[in-house]
């Protein structure tokens, strides 16, 4: 999408030298736009591990591109044998995979390339282009299936805007399940942007999405670059707004939905589904099929929930006279808790946007548009 | 409640000298315990406005503090005679009225003290006297409402404890109804107290509460230095914590509740009384009755919400180096909208816990323990 006009992805080969890889460093967003430069598998574990780079799609992308940085820095003068190249690029992938364990795309990509270039010859080069064009296509993929999201959820937004003659449709949002969470897009956003861009009117209310802000500081910034009208609100804000008619639709992400359609993701979400459900607001979540899990039966019950550091609820970062600071919220002594994510049960959501389509939140519905995991 | 083992109140008088009135300045919590003396009716204005106290029962007995300062400052060798400090304390009574206009304990005991000195004869001495012994009813009212509040409501508290064979009771609270908020005690957090001092084990889930953050600031601070187990939770969680059996009970106070039960209180609070209502955990607003509208049938449609200036959504302060600091949490250009208070209609609000009892949140419930408002 776009930031101050010009049109960027979230990872990229640098135009002149395509072996050097550059992505938004996004620990500085909202108050800095930084592109960094990545030339070796190390700095690529980096960029993951700390989080430069984030969300699930973009994590892939990451380690796509990160496998082709790998095997393009070594060394093509000095003889290197087939298996010799493979060894190494098992010992880097293995580095990727450790940088975020639970990170399923992460593994997947990286087993994408080593498949990829074991089956590509004995010769360096050859290894070099084949992993080159792995990592063009798992970003493109990425950024195709997410396009076919917003090509699906807009028709949606398209039906509200008709209903209300065109006024503006005001959409809730929680979380960043935006482009920055993906190579391009994004999947709760691609139908906002999909809208905004065909000239549907719509405004996105931005849950600031506590503790790590990622609504106020990620969703609030790509939607501001990209030109879309947004009003970033406390997470306490969106029941209110629903009671007084403020809010058309609600259309979240997911880190993680059971093939029954109970939805993961972002802690609080499950707050706004019910107050969706108590006034009659559609709730919907987009995401692309590789996020289904197609063991889990039972969301509240099987999904863990990720317990992170109380750091991130005692603390907060933002700027002050023109730095980055970390300040304290809560007396010294009082301990926090941090529960990263929650569960949305299918009876509160409306439907599922998918890159083949909307389906009711239901295993009916899910597997009537992938059959093939029946 | 107690401060670093020794009882305080949040307003009282010098004990050496009575006309220097005493309070907690509560801007500098939780990271500093600052106590302000107030001499002056100025004073005594700026310290409401510029909000050193707040909460409803607070401000009223600081108004009336501060018309007893207001008289106590008069010069008594010159000679006044009755009209004329009359006439002087409706001028200090309309200046300690305009520091927050919407406050009804304000206007209520300015209104108060006024009547009670105009029927207190012509001299100056006796006029303070009855100003003085006047802010000490106010004040102990307050305090006698809420530790009545204490004891209506720690009887359920128990009753879950003998449930739970004594095992820890888990209580939800949002935004600090706390005895910050009042002279001692508070509202919701009054069964708490209660409880604890009992030696009733419990545990409070504290609400941060953004944007201002009361609950993470204030109730955190005064559960902790009274000794009770607490821990801090983003507003996001409630609703996890209460579908995986963590949360027995929840207890939030209330600005405005009207008498059918429909209960105003910080935005937010709705949500939680969904996730309650949702997952079958109690949900209890506790209230001294000066706290119900009389007049409002229906709270949703009437009672008006409050939009603060949206730079306390944008930004936060919190503790930097040993310095308290403001950062800026969202983009530069993003803007924010910031509504203060939610409805929770009755239907989901299972009793109010009053100074005279418990009740359904029902007009029929609520006449029945005030049939002197039919």
């Amino acid at each position: 999408m776009n930031v101050d006009g010009k049109h960027f992805r979230t990872i990229w080969m640098n135009e002149a030298d395509e072996s050097i890889i550059e992505i938004i460093d996004q620990r500085h967003l909202p108050h800095e736009f930084v592109i960094e430069q990545l030339t070796t598998v190390d700095q690529v574990a980096v960029a993951i591990k700390d989080m430069h780079v984030r969300g699930a799609g973009l994590i892939g992308a990451t380690a796509g591109y990160g496998m082709y940085v790998a095997v393009a820095s070594l060394a093509p003068d000095s003889y290197i044998s087939g298996d010799e190249i493979m060894r190494q690029m098992v010992t880097d992938g293995e580095k990727l995979k450790a940088t975020r364990p639970t990170a399923v795309n992460l593994q997947w990509a990286v087993e994408r390339q080593i498949a990829a270039m074991a089956a590509a010859g004995d010769d360096l080069s050859a290894k070099i282009a084949v992993a080159k064009q792995t990592a063009i296509d798992i970003a493109d993929e990425d950024s195709d299936w997410c396009r076919r999201i917003g090509e699906h959820g807009v028709d949606i937004i398209e039906k509200i805007s008709q209903v209300k003659n065109g006024e503006t449709v005001n959409i809730l949002t929680h979380c960043n399940a935006g482009w920055l969470a993906f190579v391009d897009y994004g999947s709760a956003t691609a139908p906002m942007y999909a809208a905004h861009d065909k000239g549907i009117k719509i405004h996105v209310w931005v849950d600031e999405t506590r503790p790590r802000n990622q609504g106020a500081r990620l969703t609030a910034w790509e939607l501001g670059q990209h030109g879309v009208p947004h009003t970033v609100i406390a997470d306490n804000v969106g029941g209110h707004l629903m009671q007084h008619g403020q809010v058309d639709m609600v259309i979240t992400g997911t880190d993680r939905t059971t093939y029954t359609g109970d939805v993961g993701n972002k802690i609080g979400t499950y707050l706004k589904a019910l107050a969706a459900n108590d006034n009659g607001v559609p709730f919907y979540t987009a995401l692309p099929s590789s996020t289904f899990d197609w063991t889990m039966r039972d969301g509240v019950k099987e999904v863990p929930i990720e317990q992170r550091d109380a750091t991130e609820v005692r603390m907060i970062q933002g700027l002050h006279d023109g730095e980055i600071k970390q300040v304290l919220l809560t007396p010294q002594d009082s301990p926090a808790a941090n529960y990263a994510f929650d569960i949305t049960p299918a009876r509160l959501v409306t439907g599922l946007i998918t890159e083949r389509g909307v389906c009711d939140a239901s295993e009916e519905g899910i597997l009537g548009l992938y059959p093939e995991k029946k």
